[in-house]
């Protein structure tokens, strides 16, 4: 398994448990002695692990919490952390994410994320494809 | 300097490079051999150095584009990469921001942005300070 597969794993063990209301995963998945912080979609930041772990079990208490899909992961690493930016669908909704892990105990651990709605989709961004005139 | 403030002045300069249109210091503040990626609000991630270097030189090119100032800033290190997260105060909006920083030659450079709306504020966010009833 390449690194990037393993921080791939971490992410997808967070929508598991999102999904799943696994607040026991979701709370083994954020690291224990790195800094951590949440923000939540229009919510202002959570900027301790208490307030994070607190937020998750409120949300997947909550039988109104939305089921959510990942997908379109991308992974950027930077040695002992990694970025994963992927969209997560929502029922009628679509948000974007920054997940970000760092290594602690030989493996990834989530210590950041925020997620935000995306209201211009990405092949609208995309420039015209080279050789297409205008 | 700390590496905290170190990397406090890093994102102040993103700020002022924005606020300033200063699209040389804005391409300079982005890493250039470390993965880079940019969530504008609303739109979909921006996922390399090229579509990220241009959507700035749009934004600071259009003379419609906000002033944004910078508040609340909390530093997170791990290692070689650091996490600013901030408030953006716009004329009339309140934005939250992921700002990931890595070090290369020396210097704290700018890896990934991305930035959201904030509807609920922080305050209300906040749990009773200890010792209150209720």
């Amino acid at each position: 398994m390449t690194e990037a597969d393993a921080v791939l794993a971490a992410n997808l063990e967070f929508y598991r448990a999102f999904t799943a209301r696994d607040a026991v995963a979701m709370e083994r998945l954020w690291a224990r002695r790195r800094p951590v912080a949440c923000t939540h979609p229009g919510w202002a930041p959570l900027l301790d692990r208490e307030a994070v772990i607190e937020s998750w079990r409120n949300i997947l208490a909550n039988a109104d919490s939305p089921t959510v899909a990942c997908h379109d992961e991308e992974v950027f690493l930077y040695g002992e952390v990694a970025i994963v930016i992927c969209e997560e669908d929502l029922p009628g909704n679509v948000l974007t994410a920054t997940n970000v892990f760092a290594r602690e105990d030989g493996a990834w651990r989530m210590v950041h994320h925020q997620s935000g709605p995306v209201f211009q989709r990405r092949a609208e961004t995309r420039r015209p494809p080279p050789g297409r005139l205008n």
